[in-house]
């Protein structure tokens, strides 16, 4: 039987689960990818720290050049994460005559252009699966079975930390950080958890399956973001009252000519599947033309998951259909022809709008005034008594607004003018709101 | 640029949504497949009737010697349905040296061993996505994504048909006969919907995902099989009562040592997503051993779902990926090493029981006595006053009795005891229990 080596970069949290299907999932693999595959090198600066995996110790190195000149390895599992060294071991493996498996949607989403066109300039191989949406099959299933439609939208949650801060504000009424400490505890959050909160990891999701499904090679840092940061546990009871839940939607709606592209919390019916992915789970809706929707729910992170996705990328690129699929598709090839995107002001949707105002006579006057002027409709209104005591006069209260479909260039400039009326207190929290 | 030539074998639905979308959407079949795909040639034998779309008269025959002996034709998609003459002419285009592409779940659950050897023996392949679940594509993710898993479990809902009868029951307490009506109408059921309603067409899907999932060949036949046709307006209400909803479930269960295989209507817990499939959507919970549970939701069945399904095998086939999955599983081959199946009477789980009871001291004793002899433990039991009028004395009631764990064979026995009591009128209808 014929034998393929393999050489992992990185022996982290996923790494380690790479390892470990590897080495004890080795007839799985036998009989998926019919041959041996055997795990030659792990190459990471920390070989010494326990892992809870017994490794060969032979098999340990921390010289990345060892793993580039062992003409034996034909795969490299690039598991480090971040933009460099990730970036420079990628190419490198790549000129080295090796295919490459990655997770890392902050690379693909930043060098896309450069590793592909690189890859094809080698006559090799970028797998990258496991960067969008873990262990859920999305983008093989974009790059395969739903081939045959032109795709109408993707509606996802990608970001398994910011979902798990939602449903525990949803579910429990706790509060952004309580919320955000949680998810820390529990590993669903870095430290420092900026890039997942602000938004950015979505974008970066998103970039990917643009890519996929409408071939656009995007700067992930043009498509519009809004984080979470700014949602608060009072939300989550107003959205209720509506009908809907909140949830970190990542978009990409080409049901017009351009494609609209965006990233925000978003108010979801509460009858929508999407609406009821909670925790850390991560789901993706796809409509496509022929096929209407289909929905796929599942672990979009963690150890297992993730390393599912990449062994599966392996089968893929031991077996050749990698090699097959990005010779048809060209991915990230600058040479294919773009589809267009939509201006961002001339996004179209319904909004839902949150304000400190004061409780007094002509308040909504005004405000209904700003929203008149810019063509915005009004869909809903709540303003509840507040049971607040009172100090220097009646204290501010929320007011609610849902409003119909708008155009997105109408409702900033009319969020920078009710912020300017001095009953309004503070920032307008605006959310989109998917129907 | 390379032209790949395809017939079309059966001009119904289906195939019609096939030639549509290679007639219409010939520019994402070339950016998807890297050649132009030509419709050479479409076999029916009424190649008269409109159905509504415009073909070229050149291209329709009604000999299907034409198709065989026409060497430019490499790959046939076969959409005739049932197992002849669908069987022979499906073996007649392997010998012929063209690649297949088939949406018949019936002669692939039938005839796979045969087909499939033909297929190697030809040094062709046989694609069939459209086979399970139309446009989600379930199939494609068990050969290539999942296969880093060892899979667990299967949940599925796989038949339409069923699916929306069982909705419009649970959402409307239309009664069956009405709701069989009405998915006629709607074109969801056939004039005779025995396969679908018996489970027929479910276990023929579910021996497609056991071939998948695990590898085994399985006779379609030998799988335990319940159909609808007894579940009643009224179970929905217990049910519900019980926090549960009814779903025609396929079942592989591989989480002890053998493989439990059966179709059966299925109380599922409302929180369970399988509960939230409704119409005549179809849904598949894949539980893999690094993956965790991933869910796919989507349009089972219709033109253009199924169409998409078929299309996607098509440039799967073309480009060379079938050929590549059908070498590395050899699917349905006799010297493959099988996994082994659970004797149904070792099944085990939980059960719902409704009978029809005279309303009368002593009866409950003597269930319950019958149950707990076969060490069957009673988890709820309901039975309300009834406000039928009474005749000859009271008149009987149901006895609802919702079971904890317990073996198949026993429950079996139990249910063929209770039936014999006197004080129980008819046959005790069972279904099971998702928990």
């Amino acid at each position: 039987m014929e034998t393929v080596s393999v050489a992992l970069i990185g022996l982290g949290t996923i790494g380690t689960g790479v390892a470990k299907i590897l080495l004890e999932h080795s007839d799985v693999l036998v009989s998926a990818a019919g041959r041996q595959v055997v795990l030659a090198k792990i190459c990471d600066k920390d070989i010494t720290t326990n892992r809870g995996i017994t490794l060969p110790s032979e098999i340990m190195t921390t010289d990345i050049d060892s793993v580039a000149n062992d003409k034996s390895i034909s795969v490299v599992i690039e598991l480090i994460g971040g933009l460099e060294p990730a970036r420079t071991f990628v190419l490198k493996m790549l000129r080295a005559g090796k295919n490459v498996i990655t997770a890392n949607k902050a690379l693909i989403a930043q060098h896309g252009q450069e590793l592909f066109d690189t890859a094809r300039g080698c006559g090799r191989t970028i797998a990258f699966e496991a960067a969008v949406c873990g262990g859920i099959p999305i983008l093989g299933t974009l790059m395969t079975s739903l081939q045959a439609n032109r795709v109408k939208s993707i509606h996802a949650i990608v970001n398994g930390t910011c979902n798990f801060i939602l449903s525990q504000m949803e579910e429990n009424g706790t509060n952004y950080n309580d919320a955000v400490k949680e998810a820390q505890r529990l590993g669903y959050a870095e430290a420092n958890p900026a890039m997942d909160v602000d938004g950015t990891d979505s974008v970066q999701k998103l970039t990917i399956l643009s890519q996929l499904a409408f071939g656009m090679t995007v700067d992930w840092k043009s498509i519009p973001r809004t984080g979470i940061e700014a949602v608060d546990a009072i939300d989550f009871r107003y959205a209720r009252e509506l009908g809907y839940k909140i949830k970190l939607l990542a978009v990409a709606d080409a049901s017009s000519n351009d494609i609209e592209l965006h990233v925000s919390p978003t108010l979801v019916r509460k009858t929508d599947p999407l609406s009821r992915v909670s925790d850390a789970f991560n789901a993706v809706r796809v409509i496509g033309d022929c096929v209407g929707p289909v929905f796929f729910h599942g672990l979009g992170a963690g150890r297992m998951p993730t390393a599912s996705a990449i062994v599966g990328d392996l089968i893929d690129t031991v077996l050749g259909r990698t090699a097959i699929t990005a010779g048809a598709l060209q991915l990230w090839n600058e040479n294919k022809r773009e589809a267009k995107r939509k201006d961002p002001n001339e996004f179209y949707g319904k909004s839902y709008l949150r304000m400190l105002v004061d409780d007094q006579p002509g308040v909504v006057h005004n405000i209904s005034g700003v929203l008149g002027k810019h063509k915005i409709s009004i869909a809903s209104m709540i303003q509840h008594e507040t049971t607040e005591p009172k100090q220097n006069g009646k204290p501010p209260v929320f007011l609610i607004i849902a409003t119909h479909k708008s155009r997105e260039g109408d409702m900033l400039e009319a969020i920078n003018e009710m912020e300017n009326i001095s009953s309004v207190h503070g920032k307008v929290v605006r959310m989109r709101v998917l129907d």
